[in-house]
């Protein structure tokens, strides 16, 4: 099986790195060898049509900062000269227009290639029109990914619990943040906590999608869409961040034994990211960086998924996951 | 599709009942309808092969406490006059030697009928030879409520991460110890805590096999056979229960920021259950009956997932999951 990478950062190659080390795995499974054919960063690209040395990408990225030579204008131009099966989409989040990843997810479904993507913009802006073209041209579109990083929310819900009538999902969907109130709760400022996340690597030097909530309501929207079968967009959230928070807010929480948590709600009806108190002791009021849904269902009462938000390898590990349901429907099990 | 359910307890009217809540949902997503063509309980039995009556199962139990009126002295001769698709073996544990449970999964099995079951006996003791049969006569056979009730971690394990190397997991399985032992953390003596679970219907009369830690040592082999491939069996667990966990312990742990927790652990080499000293705030330290497990991977770090671990309707939900993997093997999606 044949695949593009598109977008060559942190998860880029954390990708290839995993598609390396699970080769064993597909030969084994399916007997099949996952290549990687072409590979793109924001400015060059490298092909083979026969197969590119996955370690001599990593190397020749790390040293130059460059996955390849060649300069492109338009990256569809690249996989035009390309004959492959999957398009694996891990350019950077546009929350404005979808950006790139939007124009490659619609050229690689329009030819017939299955895509797996964890770039939240595409499919927070335009789910349905992206599902209706995959289901046009029998394509799969994988986005495990998109939610939550490394916790299986999707997969959960969509497969695991398909008798289940799932009737809300409450949620911190946004490691930073959570990083950032669980230190406010040990009595630190916003602005201190914040800083220290920045410096543990957890938030970004422009912080903006994450404290303001952004970035929440991007997956909030992916679940309403996916799981709830809505038809919504990042602009019906209605979002609050965590900017406003203070120290007196987390100590009269404190006092009535709760915390303040960011916390993405939805439901049929609801489609909210805001702080909320949360008692102590709740799944939901854990301190540190991972994301966790609580998933209320009709019969099985609450179901709780929790698991790293982000990460190189974390991220990779739902794009292998999703990898694996694409060659399951190709090539059996 | 024509369904037999073998125990009449209360997961066996549970699981009548899901039946009943689902049928729009198997119509509209099978165009199938799921027949109930037999039904028994310890002594009582009542079959139709062109379909029983979901809600006056359930009314003639209430009223009379059986199932039916005819009595059978053994189960396979009554399934024996029936042709049905897959059987819903939900009869009691018997960790002695799988009692009627195991007997009546091989007797399906060899007859090519599917088998989905909640009963933790014949797969704690038998695993390999049941995987062994259901493979030989291509048959399904779905166990997710053996583990956990209604937190779906054998899914999760096999399907959403099939692309993931497991190294291990650790969790709570029984809700009634953990019950306690939250009681205990508050000060409560074990003995009192153990009455109050009782009071509470989350312990049994003979409490026998959840403080002593049987249980979870069935729901241990279950995983460590399903999710690493080992063979083994309840005898293979190294086992201690909780009941020599007194206050003074209680207390130590808690001057030093932990609480105890029994923890089952399994992996490619361990296969425990024991009281564990875990720190507060940790997953596995949250009080309350929902069962927790920790899953550790490779790639993607810990995942957590968290349910309820028993229940009537609950248990329905696991089984339902289950029926939906058959459903969807015979008539697709």
């Amino acid at each position: 099986m044949k695949v593009f990478v598109c977008g060559f950062g942190t998860i880029g190659q954390g990708t290839v790195e995993a598609i390396m080390k699970k080769q064993d795995f597909f030969k084994k499974r399916y007997n099949k060898e996952v290549r990687i054919v072409g590979a793109m960063d924001s400015k060059t690209y490298v092909i083979d049509q026969d197969g590119l040395d996955p370690q001599a990408l990593l190397d020749t990225k790390k040293k130059t900062g460059k996955v390849g030579t060649d300069t492109y204008t338009k990256s569809t131009d690249v996989m035009d000269k390309l004959d492959f099966d999957v398009l694996i989409e891990v350019t950077p989040t546009n929350i404005e227009d979808g950006g790139v990843g939007l124009e490659n997810i619609r050229y690689a479904l329009n030819r017939e290639i299955d895509v797996v993507t964890v770039n939240k913009g595409p499919l927070a802006l335009k789910y349905r029109e992206i599902m209706d073209l995959a289901k046009k041209k029998g394509c799969m579109i994988g986005f495990e990914g998109t939610v939550g990083g490394a916790m299986p929310i999707i997969d959960l819900c969509l497969d695991d619990l398909a008798g289940e009538k799932i009737k809300s999902i409450r949620g911190i969907f946004n490691g930073t943040c959570n990083y950032i109130l669980s230190k406010m709760d040990n009595g630190q400022p916003f602005e201190q906590a914040l800083r220290e996340a920045q410096q543990q690597g957890y938030a970004e030097t422009d912080p903006t999608a994450d404290i303001e909530g952004y970035d929440s309501a991007c997956k909030v929207v992916i679940l309403a869409n996916s799981v709830f079968g809505r038809n919504v967009t990042f602009d019906d959230v209605d979002i609050t961040g965590i900017t406003s928070i203070n120290a007196d807010a987390v100590g009269l929480a404190r006092a009535n034994g709760m915390v303040i948590r960011l916390i993405g709600e939805v439901s049929p009806t609801k489609l909210e990211v805001a702080p909320r108190l949360i008692p102590k002791g709740h799944p939901l009021s854990l301190p540190g960086t991972l994301n966790t849904a609580e998933i209320t269902t009709e019969m099985a009462g609450p179901i709780l998924i929790s698991g790293r938000g982000a990460g190189r390898m974390e991220t990779a590990s739902a794009i292998i996951s999703d990898l694996v349901a694409v060659l399951d429907k190709r090539f059996g099990e």
